[in-house]
């Protein structure tokens, strides 16, 4: 049961966001802008990342949302996302997203793991100042979803197939379609 | 040195945002609501979280903007965020805001850890459902902000004198205020 009163029905950040449209707005549009907006990176490549995080945060209904809307826009589909929660060292994905995802997951521990080594490794596949950026940021963001989720204890559906639905809207209409009017 | 190249001379945070406009605004706005917004709990009260969570996270530019964000806004000045550094179960704060800094230091570990006691020890000090919400989540952005910070490696100023020039603009005009054109 979550820690407070939430909007019935509604799963995990979605209960929240219609709880408080005041903080859905900049959550929803920092979301869209980091995954969905123009970049180098493919939102595919983006939402791997997302939930890789979500992953190592053991965020349950973020990692699910984020391997399902990866899912439905990376090549493989659900073959590669999988192979990536497995082990992304193996998973076929390029080498500058595997740096990438170290990077990542390092951000997850905490900033100040992230090294010089890392972004050198990165660099050395090709990644620029804007991609490790933006991969430093996403990392950071799910590590705020993650704990706004779990920390107030919401509700989120099980199965990954309850998540298709909302997959194929985030991925026609993106983020900012969620907020609330406020 | 940072870990990509920034504008020079612009500390911390302030850097980031002049480098990437996009995320700026919605990180920016996200600040104003949380921190500055209408709320029950004070504006000094809620840099208390913020720059709690930040000493936990040790990312010391965000501690000591917020510690003084909140020294300019809290009976007690500087004398009460630094007992709040050494002892928050022996601040001189409300025991309401000492059991929402204790929820806030869970969301720090990870938001799993948020457990119903603390919520129940928060609410019997009168803290409100809203009030639990904002703390959850102005500590969770703060495990954002700060690993943003350090996972580029942002360069910040060592003493909290440093940081009064930026502590009377936030107080006077607000986060949204430093947000570039964008």
């Amino acid at each position: 049961m979550p820690h407070i009163a939430l909007p019935e029905g509604l799963p995990g950040i979605v209960g929240l966001l219609n709880y408080r449209p005041t903080t859905a707005k900049p959550l929803n549009d920092l979301a869209e802008v980091l995954l969905r907006g123009d970049n180098t990176l493919s939102r595919g490549e983006r939402e791997l990342i997302a939930a890789h995080v979500s992953k190592l945060n053991q965020c349950h209904f973020c990692y699910t949302s984020h391997a399902t809307f990866a899912a439905l826009q990376v090549d493989g589909g659900w073959d590669t996302v999988d192979s990536v929660a497995a082990d992304p060292g193996a998973a076929p994905i390029s080498p500058k997203l595997r740096a990438l995802l170290a990077i990542a997951g390092k951000v997850q521990q905490g900033g100040l793991t992230v090294g010089e080594a890392d972004v050198a490794a990165a660099r050395a596949e090709g990644a620029t100042d804007e991609e490790i950026h933006d991969t430093v940021l996403i990392a950071a963001a799910f590590c705020m979803y993650n704990r706004y989720v779990d920390g107030l204890a919401t509700w989120a559906p099980a199965d990954r197939e309850d998540y298709a639905d909302a997959g194929r809207m985030i991925v026609e209409l993106g983020y900012t379609a969620t907020t609330p009017p406020g």
